[in-house]
């Protein structure tokens, strides 16, 4: 723990902040230069007790002793931070979510609740940031002081990542997707033993339609106040494997014009975006890592790439359906969930977006 | 063990009797009712032992005692059997192959070694039988008395036959799949621990050529001693996953027409092949099973659906870039390997077609 | 499914039916000569649907039909069966186990609730057939026509079966255990994926104490109608590992005297008791396999033994501590659970000791 | 990397440097305050080719640069590092260590050949620095100007840390312990995936002999020149698990008197060892971390604890047999291998006992 004498980091909340989401919050912003967990908040279960007391901590690394002595805050809180990050089931997040917004907070969202609302932003900092703009109406339309900025699916956030350049420079009109998805991305206790060990589950509910729309919304247009979905074609198959944390996707795309396979990756690989040029504090310096070898990414070795927030993408190769075809790989927890949320916050204050 | 006072069946020999796919041979002819496991062929590291003694069983029933007590014979050894199934590992099995058929043998083989022969039917029982009248053609051009027949990779084909009814009934013209493969696909030892637990490789080394140009050859034509590949545009990405037995497939297709997704189900449901009609001792009831479950096939579950045998289709959905999508999946070293050489004998045997 | 023209078979229940217990019972009473799954029992929240749409069925084998289309019951059901199976949660268990054995069934159980009381026999049918006398003091001390026998935890259950006849030979002074335990023993959800994939747990929440006192009271006497736990030194340690099914046991033991090694050996595999002498149903011929291999048992090759029912013992060497020790390993759900409770009641049957 | 405009660190060399533990040994080294890897050597395999062309990094963190540009020197090949660690397959050991030290280098040795040499000292740094002084009878017997230097096997480093403290202050009678141990430790490709998804191996070929030779020696007594193991009575059950990293050990102890529990926990965490007191770079603050949740330590989330220098120790409690029982956690490749070895080479330097 880094010591601020005079802590004047911005506080933030956490809601949902005992489920797997909400523990990689605390663990990421555990040394923020500019953010100070002050608030953890979870359902009546765990409230009244010390963070430590309500959950067991389930992650690598020991659990930040600064956190591990909050309280823990019920949803009815009536909270201090004017930032706010969401973890929340999306069966409970809709109604406390609009409050924070109500209540002037930022509220920076995992939950799929408002992904797809026409005035919230579905943001990828590197790929979409001036769908921030949609936050004007959003106030406007419901007369908020606050606003709820929402990041996608995790599987969605590490196709978009490698999908945005190829749009960019050469247009993008088909992709079809199948992805291997990790455990984490269910949250605990999430997928049971008996339904995963020795074996493939080759569904995820309602996974398919998210990633699609969702894939489509952030690579889309925003004139004045509506999103134009992207006008690609895309297919998903989802899967759920094995594996801890790091979702693989096999993708294929039919470019809208026909680049050499160097000019392609030379694409993917120089890729950077607004957190790099304004140097954010959790922004990769790669936010695309493609690797030459002939059997990489793997989740055991590239998943903590640039520390989780990195799409690592391999096996570049021609298909012969659609033109290129590749595997993109990436934390679904970090880059895919809460490092996504952070680094929006971070966006959002290096921008002076911030209600504060 | 069933005991025949007298046996009549005809002896088998088994070359590379020692791996994955020779165990499954030993395993699944232990009381087959027309052959007879007579003779057993490994490398000079077994060859001279009991087959007990040459190497530990890995499978979970026990090992057959008529084969434990086998010796084991030598790459050059003079065998008796008429029927020889081949597993050898493809750095060996060119040579040894082809001796077998000069010798008079029906050589029914695994190996990748002729699969892609001009003059080398690669059989699916189900699917392609009439492709057996090439060996005509083999006998004529290379002088043998015996034959070399092949059986494909096992990832192409549990997707072949899916395929097959669809390309009778509607036309096929696109394919797009993803695998998800078993550990046991890669023989013993395989594929290292280090690299697959909480891990998924996705690569696997000639398995994507393979897959695709199998696959084409078994749907396409052989007209008087020549084959056409499918006029098919076929693209595969293939993963190698902690599961141990059983492959999955994400597959896309694009018909030739636009059947209701009711009519899709009912072709693939009541697919029937030549080994159903000849009721072959190994052929399954239903060569193809339809779940209607939302998250089915599984590996756990569905792999030894018909003792093996079966291919296993679910999640027939529509395809928003090619059509329809389903899942398909199958046991990889039963109708994937051993079992599907072994129907093909049978076939061979019932339409009369074996050199004995 | 054998068909019953007139099925005369004793129609019984299950109580928890939809748990991974219950569906073991369904499985291996599916085509039993002398019981008929008759009722299905589970709680409010399966009740009133059919049993094949209540819960999806988790084992390899397919749903038997018959039960299928059983109607789910709910706990408060008026159940018609003479024979009652329990695979009950433990917070439900005591009381409706006691009222079936009031009403006058015979209750045969899984659960914990039950298995320590001073006049419940803890049965394992090979082991202590003899304390199934107890229920005579039970019904008069409770004033019930019917009874509940119960039998031990999964780990209890195969050490016991390997301890009892070095205990008739040698007598049996001190054993230390150390258990690796699947994942099937903790139910269905049971342990979360991410507590056990590239996991261990050391810690099994009252297992070691279960395990223990279970073990003593089994191996103990029944001196008219009161126990006394074996004098035996006992300590465990129970731990659970990425397996779906099969408990592996590491056992020392000290005996009452100093066999050869050769001796042990032929104890354990010479093992048979009542369901052997009466040839029960679901008796496994070798109750205990003793496998010569360095490496075995092992789950995944073991586990299935005498169709889950034999418990298999090997590596048996001297230990420098205790005398002897080996590995015992068992299916946990076939005779660790249900298949041990059916094997109770075939013997209850042959003994003349049902209410029916 | 840190640069070092004139870098004065020790060149080291690596034996064995595409294994794992070479791997290892490469990463732990790589910034590295006192040593430098200047050489890496393989098999003639390697030989000959960069480290990075060589061998595929199969550890999560990047090849580090300077490593992956080294050339890989064959088993002959004249060294000029003064300090060698080896990671040589046992079978080639022997020799090339022994060529090395009478070369006059310190060689500081993962391998078992060595280890129970009576002139070779076996290492624990925190445990037995004393026994380093076996050296100079180890050079006078040998003519040699350099030495040997063990350390032990990866599953007796982590029992004999938890062991040592408790030696000291209460005696130490008895030991039984049972592993369940990490694939990695079998190096690579080590165990095949197909012995292990789904499995417990409950046999590791010399391991249960080495675990209890070793930790005798390490614990017992050096007199003038002569090794006297520890007179504890020690039984050793070893088994395979499916874990990547993390050896977890049950161990039950009988001590020489008997303190209160909360005594042996304060002994446990309060010990320190000479690498403590001298600060050494790879020295763990904690050596041994006591856990008081009752399901600790787990592989997953304590295996990196200290830099996977600690062994983690959890599930305290009396032993009805023995008196005391604990769980010992610890990374089997880091302080159970190329960790430990680094830490005996600091602390032979910082204690003046290097040759150069």
């Amino acid at each position: 723990m880094l010591h601020h004498a005079r802590d004047e980091r911005i506080p933030v909340a956490i809601l949902g902040a005992t489920g797997s989401v909400g523990q990689r919050f605390i663990q990421l912003l555990a040394d923020h230069p500019w953010f100070r967990v002050a608030e953890l908040v979870a359902s009546d279960r765990s409230a009244g007790k010390s963070y430590q007391a309500a959950a067991p901590w389930r992650l690598s690394s020991d659990l930040p002793e600064a956190a591990a002595a909050l309280p823990v805050l019920d949803y009815d809180a009536d909270l201090q931070s004017p930032i706010v990050f969401s973890a929340l089931p999306s069966e409970v997040a809709g109604e406390i979510e609009q409050r924070m917004a109500r209540q002037g907070r930022a509220l920076f969202t995992n939950t799929s609740t408002h992904r797809m609302d026409p005035d919230v932003p579905l943001l990828l900092a590197e790929v979409n940031p001036s769908h921030a703009k949609v936050i004007e109406s959003q106030r406007r339309n419901r007369g908020w002081n606050g606003f709820i900025a929402a990041n996608s699916n995790c599987s969605a956030m590490h196709l978009v990542l490698a999908l945005k350049p190829l749009q960019d420079a050469f247009g993008l009109e088909a992709v079809a997707v199948t992805t291997l998805q990790a455990v984490s991305g269910a949250g605990y206790p999430g997928v049971a033993s008996l339904d995963i060990v020795d074996n493939v589950i080759p569904f995820i509910s309602t996974e398919e339609e998210k990633m699609t729309e969702e894939t489509l919304k952030m690579l889309g247009r925003l004139d004045s106040d509506a999103f134009t979905p992207a006008p690609i074609v895309m297919t998903a198959h989802c899967n759920r494997v094995p594996v801890r944390d790091g979702h693989t996707e096999c993708a294929s795309v039919r470019l809208g014009s026909t680049p050499a396979i160097e000019e392609v990756a030379a694409v993917l690989a120089a890729f950077k975006g607004r957190p790099q040029e304004l140097g954010l504090p959790s922004a990769p310096d790669r936010p695309i890592v493609v690797r030459p070898e002939e059997n990489r990414p793997q989740p055991i070795l590239d998943r903590d790439t640039e520390r989780g927030m990195a799409s690592v993408v391999g096996r570049l190769r021609p298909c012969p359906l659609l033109g290129y075809k590749f595997v993109v790989l990436g934390h679904n927890t970090i880059r895919g969930a809460a490092g996504a949320s952070i680094l929006n916050a971070e966006l959002f204050k290096a921008e002076g977006l911030l209600p504060v």
